[in-house]
């Protein structure tokens, strides 16, 4: 058995991708992350997906300025992460911890205007009332404007994305102060999709 | 406050999305869909993804097939999926729940020999036992011999998409035989990356 790696109880996580469909996918993808500021976060790619770790507001804020930088030349790019905070596991990446909260990216992309379509889902891990943490941070998504209903296995939102990341963030946190001390978050977040048919 | 759809205790669903990172992708989703028999399951897609509904074996043949038909053309695929058993909620697609179990695309798909990298994790929910859950069946994916390790909030698969898709589904069945009564997998599949590094 090989090891298996998650978190500690403090450090926030996300592992993403971002899809952009065009045949310059490559070129898009590392322009956007040269134009990110990532010194607050541990950041690791392969293949697959990227992970960037350390104090939850920086792992969103460099989540978020890498899809928006993706998506602001105007090409279907689609985002696709999970945030995890408190998995039981390693500890690479708690060397950010110390960093400050000042965002490193806020003043980006709040330039960036991006109309975005999102399914979210959260997970909190190991409590039997995980239903009722589910419901009330919908009710404070529902409560900031973007929320637009259930849809199969997740909730939708729609709007800037700026204001979709700052409901998302405020989702995880809340749930991050429920009973359950391990909290996961499954994010897709589709901007210019050619047509509504299209994007699939 | 929107309803909140999620499904029955019986029916598995997968909210999924194919990503084929070419201009192409449109004309690529789509003849790969034309190209698989959907008719024993539950399908609706919006503009972020599509999510088939039915009997559990139905489920995985379907997106197995619409993956493996995006991908054998050599353009760089991934799939995202999001597989569900026992999620409070509604119950549309119940009605396929009559089928039979005679898998409609498995001659297709086993032709279409595909090396793939993916990541994936189950969320065993409801239970303080979860990490056990996970474990049993991370020991169940590593006997079929395509675990290749721990990676952050997910465990990495390498090989054949139908001896990986094999892995998910056994993973996903032995889950929903735990002591939770609501399972989440979520599952990264990369096909084609142009390099290692640039696959993202």
């Amino acid at each position: 058995m090989k090891e298996i790696l998650c978190g500690t109880s403090e450090i926030t996580g996300a592992s993403f991708s971002i899809y952009p469909m065009t045949d310059r996918f490559v070129d898009i993808i590392l322009s956007s992350l040269k134009e990110v500021d990532t010194s607050k976060v541990w950041l690791k790619s392969d293949d697959v997906s990227t992970c960037v770790r350390g104090r939850s507001e920086h792992v969103f804020d460099v989540v978020k300025a890498i899809f928006l930088n993706a998506s602001k030349g105007g090409d279907h790019v689609v985002l696709k992460a999970k945030f995890s905070n408190g998995c039981p596991g390693d500890s690479a990446g708690d060397a950010f911890m110390a960093e400050d909260s000042i965002l490193m990216n806020n003043g980006l992309s709040q330039k960036i205007n991006q109309e975005v379509a999102t399914q979210f889902a959260l997970y909190p891990l190991g409590i039997p009332g995980y239903m009722d943490v589910i419901m009330d941070q919908i009710k404070t998504v529902d409560q900031q404007g973007v929320f637009s209903g259930g849809v199969h296995y997740a909730s939708r939102l729609d709007g800037d994305a700026n204001s979709v990341f700052a409901a998302l963030e405020s989702a995880f946190e809340g749930a991050r102060n429920s009973d359950s001390s391990h909290i996961v978050m499954t994010v897709t977040m589709s901007a210019n999709s050619s047509s509504r048919k299209e994007g699939q």
